[in-house]
């Protein structure tokens, strides 16, 4: 579980003076980034110790709850709620104080480049999984 | 029913050589902004004949089905699937020639401004449902 | 002058595996508004107060020094370094720790929405030039 | 020299009501990119052929002439009006029907990553030259 401040941007905000929605996308995947920033895994690192180019997306979706605008402090909090052998799902909550803004799901896999051509799942190392579950009470 | 070009931009795409998945709601909005182009509703008709400040979104989804990167020609359908009083779906079919990329579902609500903050749903017009619903056949 | 820290993020990025150059110019733009906000001067106030639809571009430049990629948290200095009679221009530097990443310029202009279409230049108010610009020593 | 239409999306503008200035940046690189695709030069083709990561910035400019918004149709003319030993400028002309929108010169240069970081200019093949500069009359 990971928190950070969003502070939105004049030029996130589109005519009708509110957030433009493909950008809560960008502040999600900009949280999970953040999140595996904590247990010291880049980019870099995913290639050279993992040989995967990424954790690009099977699916993805938002609610919409509140809208936000320009200058607002959000917050967000990103948390992993399910680990799959080669997938894994991304829970996203942004508020503005005490008020949600949205929620959003990521579907996501542990994936390398396919030779040839598109993506190639591969398992998820225990220790990723294990640094970024909670730890059971007790 | 509309069909747009997507050209896909290089500034689109992440540093995994494809196309970050925001933009894929972006290409969606867009094709909805088009769509509605052809029956002559833009963002200042919206205000001028309905008074109202757009088609917020009250909640977005996306599959991705396949990547796509940089200098590939998209051909994006997008349909109005549902229409509620005051809300409505649009269904956003991508693809690359043949091959299926992505899939999108968003549910938009029909809204002016409501007078200190948020948003105030109104109904949707006669006018607006019957042009761009299929006519049935005879 | 106003300091703020941009965490440059994975979509900022391009398939080079560097920030895609027009995302300098959205973090100085950016980095205005935070300035602005630290006199109080956010959207609203400045039609409320002002019957201004902002400060538009007149010209951008950028000189690029170094590569930045995500997870790099820069930090973005801005100042006004000219007053005009309508108009004013903006210097940005952007440096990573001591290392300069980038230099920008903006001359905008102060001005309302012109009824037909287009911008109208308006004064600038002397409050604003007063509370942005270097007090004397002595 | 080529041109490109640009149908200037809902999400490229702002709550000015007008296009946020970054875009007409990334609208330029678009044209480059379009540009080189008519010499059948990709990245792909970029790295396999000449060992470059691309072409990045060392400078970028525009003047902002005349507002755009959304729905508006732009033509994009992209020239590469000057080649140096490893570097280039590109012109950029934008215009709504007769009326010019902006006007951009970005400084590139032919580059490869330097091993450790960084970029290492490369001279430009005299084939990519031939194939993008005019041919003398006569």
């Amino acid at each position: 579980m990971n928190e950070i401040e969003i502070h939105v941007r004049f030029g996130e905000c589109d005519p009708a003076g509110i957030a433009f929605y493909p950008n809560f996308f960008a502040w999600y995947d900009h949280g999970l980034w953040t999140l595996f920033e904590t247990i010291g895994l880049d980019r870099e690192t995913a290639a050279a110790r993992y040989g995967i180019l990424g954790w690009p997306l099977v699916a993805a979706e938002s609610r919409f709850l509140s809208p936000t605008k320009e200058g607002d402090r959000l917050t967000l909090r990103t948390e992993i709620v399910r680990w799959g052998r080669s997938s894994f799902d991304v829970q996203h909550r942004l508020r503005r104080g005490d008020t949600p803004i949205a929620e959003g799901l990521e579907k996501r896999v542990w994936a390398a480049a396919k030779p040839g051509g598109g993506l190639l799942p591969l398992p998820i190392p225990e220790e990723i999984r294990a640094r970024l579950s909670p730890v059971p009470a007790g």
